[in-house]
């Protein structure tokens, strides 16, 4: 086995930079404890999943007259399903046709599918700085150049486009709504600044948007990149976030001329998503569940948002800032610069308090003073508790770390 | 988009050989029509699903206490799903851990996995002479060199293994039980050569195993390859033709060594497969379902079977073979070489009989006078009806093509 097992380790070590997750994934196993305090976890609430409604759309799904629910069924996904998808994301000037609808496993099978149909080694990648490490690692195994993309605490800058060759890159990969980690929001003018440089510069613009339906504000939601150049980006959507995860069921919406291609490689994948779970989650949404779900949802989660916002502004001490989230699921944190994140971490984890590191985050150079804070899973009181221990924490290291030469020996 | 969509055109059409499988597939759409007699989906009958169980597997699966069967989860897969996978494939000589065991979306997806941990451009991998073209089709976007390995009525000839340089192949792919399409078994003296080989040349066997349980004889299955050289072997199991397809899970068998790597391109492939499907498949195994029902679909499938050989026994013309498989779903046809089966399908199509013409099961070099018959999913008096006609075109195909210097003009 030696001479494969020498090219897989070559190969792991080169492709999979951003593997480094996985040293963190071992940590973070640590959180499943039960006395662990864990802002880790980029997971949605359970207290959130429509239970009694996914309930009984199984029971609809499995209890169809035929035996379809459990057969094998078409790579592009459940037809149904794409024309709900199709029409909720049509408008009078951009109708998009089922056909441009594609099934996946997950929005993380999009990142491979999009790997394997665009991404050449050396193409360049850009994408934002911060960006989500799921995407990262997904795409690293086809060896790009990641190119980082200016981002401020509205997202990626857009004018910055115009300084990285977007017309030789292979693709531009971001999160519009309440980005992970940072929980930025694109404003609607960089969108539309991003979509005027795509057409010009046949910029193929991967569009991941699973937080959109997480509007604090529970407004009318920002017109997507996609709406305003469709046949330049690649939506990604999901049903993780709005309706439940486990099922995995994610999906793209691709323009025409690549459809067929990411149909081939979906096939090569795993022939089609599971018929059973495409089935429940139409069950589900057919009857308009969303309407009534959504708005519980962005209430449930502005209120965990605010108990973080209000436990940071009491506990943290001067020097260390944060985000105020419009929507999502996350806080994004900076530490004076000395302190770094991971050490803090081994720390924090003794007093039961879990959180990510930034490092991941970053697809080259990365900054260690960082740490992605979500609000998603814990209880208000176990928010404040858990914030507390963490700013004191932050307190004990800041103190540690203030340089000899600040101190006034001579008073 | 030019500059990408260019280079997406270059890779699909240097990767990806085998996808001319997806010109078949739209030929084989025709075959949804209500008027064909197909027997060319690779697909189980529904018939055979134990959907009373299957059902109420999904009920306890979704109304267990907690939210836990919507949420994400770990990437190897459920814990008690592989713990019990584990105890059906330990024997003492060979006990398999848990940790062995990786859930994935289908054997399918396998595939892709394998692609991606072993096989790099211009490797050597090694296959049996015809193949399946879904294996062939997933590993073929990571560039090998398929090696072609002498095949005859049983499967693999374990010697020719020792020519083909077993020693510099990144892999050797083969499915031991009832082949997709040949139906052929692998004789215990070949496996335990096969095995040998492995240890000594320390090449890794991928032995994908969908078919094992569908043995007409109902008796004891034969040894696996991976019980002989677990240490080399990654065995492929599927839970799709033993309970339902469209749950899409199946698992790899993995050795310890690759263990790391696998999970971690599972992670980014697809995070894990659906919580859902996988609680479902072992609510439904836990009490034992699978030793009442594989008999059952043992003879089911054995009795489909011997209606298709009865009906080939009456209609065919001389001059047409085909072999008598002890288990699995598929029948493999040899025409005179002069028919071409992808011509003889259109006609067919018009005659409302569907198959799968035999060129994409080769890796290379493709015969087109083979084609495959399933007869999983038609009733055994539409089977009589559709080889009747099938036998007639092939018959009028025979006459056509007979050389006119073997016509004794004197007479």
């Amino acid at each position: 086995m030696a001479n494969t097992l020498f090219h897989a380790e070559r190969r792991i070590a080169q492709r999979a930079r951003s593997l480094n997750s996985s040293a963190i994934r071992e940590i973070l196993k640590l959180t499943e404890r039960p006395e662990m305090i864990s802002f880790a976890g980029g997971i949605p609430s359970p207290a959130s999943f429509p239970l009694a409604a996914l309930r009984d759309a199984s029971a609809r799904a499995t209890h169809a007259s035929s035996a379809d629910a459990f057969q094998y069924s078409a790579t592009e996904g459940y037809a149904p399903l794409r024309e709900w998808i199709a029409r909720e994301h049509s408008s009078r000037q951009h109708p998009v046709a089922p056909s441009n609808v594609l099934i996946t496993s997950g929005s993380q099978q999009a990142f491979d599918l999009i790997g394997k149909v665009l991404v050449d080694p050396q193409s360049a990648v850009l994408v934002e700085r911060p960006s989500y490490p799921g995407a990262l690692q997904s795409l690293s195994l086809y060896e790009p150049e990641f190119v980082s993309v200016q981002t401020d605490e509205h997202g990626m800058v857009s004018k910055a486009l115009e300084y990285v060759e977007p017309e030789r890159a292979a693709l531009l990969y971001l999160q519009p709504n309440f980005q992970n980690p940072t929980g930025a929001r694109l404003p609607i003018q960089r969108r539309r600044k991003i979509a005027e440089i795509a057409q010009r510069t046949r910029l193929i613009v991967v569009e991941d948007d699973p937080y959109a339906a997480l509007a604090f504000d529970g407004g009318q939601s920002l017109p997507t990149i996609h709406s305003m150049a469709p046949d330049n980006v690649i939506y990604l959507g999901s049903f993780s976030k709005v309706l439940a995860p486990g099922l995995r069921v994610g999906y793209m919406i691709v323009p025409g001329a690549l459809q067929k291609k990411f149909v081939q490689v979906k096939q090569a994948a795993d022939l089609h998503s599971s018929t059973l779970s495409q089935r429940i989650v139409y069950e589900s949404v057919r009857g308009g569940l969303l309407a009534t779900h959504v708005p519980r949802l962005a209430s449930f989660y502005r209120e965990q948002c605010a108990a973080m916002l209000s436990a940071l502004d009491a506990h943290m001490p001067e020097g260390v800032h944060w985000n105020v989230p419009e929507g999502g699921m996350f806080i994004w944190l900076a530490l004076p610069p000395d302190i770094d994140s991971a050490a803090l971490l081994e720390d924090a984890l003794a007093l039961n308090v879990a959180f990510v590191p930034g490092a991941p985050f970053f697809a080259r150079d990365p900054l260690h003073h960082f740490l992605r804070l979500s609000f998603a899973t814990v209880s208000p009181q176990q928010i404040d508790c858990g914030i507390e221990r963490l700013a004191a924490l932050i307190n004990a290291y800041s103190r540690a770390f203030t340089p000899v030469f600040d101190l006034d020996l001579d008073r």
